[in-house]
């Protein structure tokens, strides 16, 4: 019986663990983003919630900040820099008032998610991305990766953030 | 071997089952809530992104509202009423200006989560709470519920929104 119990120990760790990938698949077909070569993760949206921003400007968006299972391990214990494997989603909407919700405020204070903007994505893979702090960047929009030119700017924007490991983004807190 | 193989089937189904019905668990031990008697679910930071939102006025927040799996099912497959056990966690936080980003920007255009300000919760029971539309309601900061009075005006405020089963929130799409 001894054997048998190895082998139900061992075919549900990895059963349950091919569920577990499954789930936290980081790579896919679909079209490569130019420069760093970074795919759109499809399961990306139902990665764990790390923050909320709103930018005004040229932007005027609202946007939600994702991070599949490594980056979001390594944001709630605060380690820097991000071990490999970090893969940080941006999605943003274009920045609506709700009308809806103003009716029942009785003023207009309510601002909504309205079309999708685009998704940016941040991958961390210290070798393959050595030259670029360690992290590759793409944008997606309609599945589809922006051009080149697009992407040339991405790292030299989050060289600020060095200190931070080249991201913006911190970690919002629970209530 | 035909036995053992159903054993390894049966076995796996149980502990993938025990895996996910961990991660999705939806009660807890903790205060109940006042009223409607919810309590917080321990992991619904881990919940899925419906949408977010800003709300200037009283509350001048940046949230996140998460749905649990039956919820964010719901949500994906536009089915209304939704099913019961569909839980909506809406996560707030005080709406700051970013100076590490706006330095980035050249102005002031990025607003992002500050302090939490608490987690408001509406949990799908369509006979417990079949006076309110079927939810139940809470609010809660640092796991501590908020009065009998702030939960008497939860069901109220959503009235307004009974044709989309008394929810605010619209899913918003993925880019």
């Amino acid at each position: 019986m001894r054997g048998l119990a190895y082998l139900l120990v061992a075919v549900v760790a990895v059963t349950c663990g091919l569920v577990y990938m499954g789930r936290a698949s980081a790579d896919t077909g679909g079209e490569a983003a130019p420069v760093f070569g970074v795919k759109l993760p499809p399961g990306y949206r139902d990665w764990k919630l790390i923050s909320v921003a709103h930018e005004e400007g040229n932007n005027n968006d609202i946007r939600a900040i994702l991070g599949n299972d490594v980056a979001t391990k390594a944001y709630r214990e605060g380690k820097l820099p991000f071990p490999d494997g970090a893969i940080i989603a941006r999605i943003a909407w274009s920045y609506v008032p709700s009308a809806e919700n103003n009716k029942v405020f009785g003023r207009a204070q309510s601002f909504v998610a309205g079309a999708p903007t685009n998704v940016q994505l941040e991958v961390k893979d210290s070798k393959k991305y050595a030259s670029t702090g360690g992290w590759g960047f793409a944008q997606f929009k309609d599945g589809k990766p922006a051009d080149k030119a697009a992407h040339e700017t991405c790292f030299p924007c989050h060289v600020p953030a060095k200190a931070n490991d080249f991201i913006f983004t911190h970690y919002a807190p629970s209530p």
